[in-house]
């Protein structure tokens, strides 16, 4: 019995190899390229696969992703239909979402990147700003990783939102459901962070509709994914004033091409898919569990919902 | 009865005189320079005052910090002896330097200043850094403000100390006082906080000395007083790396002198005493209640120790 594994990156890929083989001793663990006899394989564990790479395994149970995410995998077009997909949540990867969201938000809450503008220029130029409980911070989608979200921006004194699909309550957060309250959620919002899964529904979700129905000269926080985001209409309301700041951690291609206007942008702060990594060795433990908990009972707790999306 | 006020920019001063004087209509509130009469002055609200200014008045029942500190009263060798110093603390202020810590704290510990170069290279470079309860946090100081800041690192998941004077207790944070557990509090320290009050005994603590004893490439942030810092000091450990970086909100002199070094030192980031800034509309409410009630009372919730200095 065989577990395929692959991400984009061959060393990336092989680390992951070694830590699973190390969870995961009884079973045999082999980089996707490297299987030969792909009947064998009973389990794919992935980032980004190819179109096509997980068709070739004719006795394939379960696919994993390598992330919160799933819509990685469901972007294959060729995807075995009816296999199971395990997410991959867990303590940890919570615990970084909420570090990065509280930084980026208290960034754009305190000014910083124009406090470090003012050093620049050998400024002594104090930024007064509202005290967070008057700052309206909103966030978009509840899961694991915007529920946790959401509790530290409050916890942290903000005034905070927080919208999804279907309704839900949080303690401290004022919550908003379905696109008939997304406009009276969006209203006011100083900052926001967008925290949805990518399906067809969320797709361009941040765009100049959206942007203008934010507070004027609001910050926007995309810790996602890219195509959540019209590159374009960002841009434009950067130069119009409409939005002020952005702080961006994930690109419709990553690594962001050396050639794309946000690089350089000033109003513009890029991280490099950092917000919530998942290293092999953390992220090793929670797939070994699932797996181990799925193999022996045909289920396991990070199931997603492939026909949702996430 | 009137009520002096000094801050040392004119228009901060007049802004508080009519900030004041809306608060406390029955009383005379009017800028120290101009008072014609000494004797009606029953109290002083002020920010650095000059050496003289105080003893002027004969009739001086209170001294009014504009901050939470008092360092900077006693500064004054003509300081009027035996007069009462009431300190300005409240939720806003606390609430500001809660977040101060928070964001600079999280800065370091996920490395921004090195990831925004990474963005001005148009690098695509992932920083790696322990969750936050893998990261050992310390906090200087245990008043109102230190004890704020150590509760928020604990909620955002550090693994946080404090240390303070005489012994405390505080949820999640393991606490440690006096001079014989200063070595044990610094040990394994990677980001540490000073919020201590200045006193002779704090004055130049964050020196050579005490830099050795932090884990080696520790981040240090002063957001209480400049004199706290032995600026050379500061500069030989990140010179050599001992010191990582640096985030300073307070220096020996204010504003920072455009000739500094810290101004342009690649692994300091300067904010302009802006950590807890009291404006004269949050500050003026605290310190008109602190007034009324030491006037009806003899007394208030914020009278300093002035034998302590804090």
């Amino acid at each position: 019995m065989t577990i395929a594994v692959y991400l984009p990156l061959k060393d990336k890929t092989d680390w992951w190899v070694e830590m699973l083989q190390s969870l995961l001793p009884g079973w045999t663990i082999a980089a996707l390229d490297t299987i030969e006899d792909p009947a064998s394989v009973r389990y794919a564990v992935v980032w980004r696969p190819r179109s096509g790479d997980l068709a070739r395994f004719p006795n394939l149970e379960a696919i994993v992703s390598i992330g919160a995410g799933i819509d990685h995998v469901l972007a294959d077009g060729d995807l075995p239909q009816g296999v199971p997909v395990i997410r991959t949540v867990g303590a940890d990867l919570t615990q970084r979402m909420r570090e990065y969201v509280a930084l980026h938000v208290l960034r754009h809450h305190r000014d910083m990147p124009r406090q470090l503008q003012a050093q620049a220029e050998r400024d002594w130029h104090a930024i007064v700003v509202p005290v967070a409980p008057r700052r309206i911070v909103g966030v978009m989608g509840l899961g694991n990783l915007g529920e946790a979200a959401a509790r530290t921006l409050a916890g942290l004194g903000f005034t905070t939102r927080g919208w999804s699909r279907s309704s839900k309550t949080i303690d401290d957060v004022e919550t908003f459901a379905g696109s008939d309250q997304l406009d009276r959620f969006l209203s006011d919002c100083e900052i926001l962070v967008n925290l949805l899964p990518l399906t067809d529904q969320t797709r361009g979700i941040l765009n100049a509709g959206l942007f203008s129905k934010l507070a004027m000269g609001a910050c926007v926080i995309n810790c996602a994914r890219g195509p959540h985001l019209v590159d374009e209409d960002l841009l434009a309301a950067l130069d119009s004033g409409r939005i002020k700041q952005a702080t961006l951690d994930v690109f419709h291609q990553e690594p962001l091409p050396a050639d794309h206007p946000f690089w350089d942008h000033p109003a513009i702060t890029i991280t490099p898919h950092v917000a919530s990594q998942i290293d092999a060795v953390t992220g090793g433990r929670l797939i070994a569990a699932n797996l181990k908990a799925f193999d022996e009972t045909g289920t396991c707790a990070d199931l997603a919902d492939t026909t949702r999306g996430y």
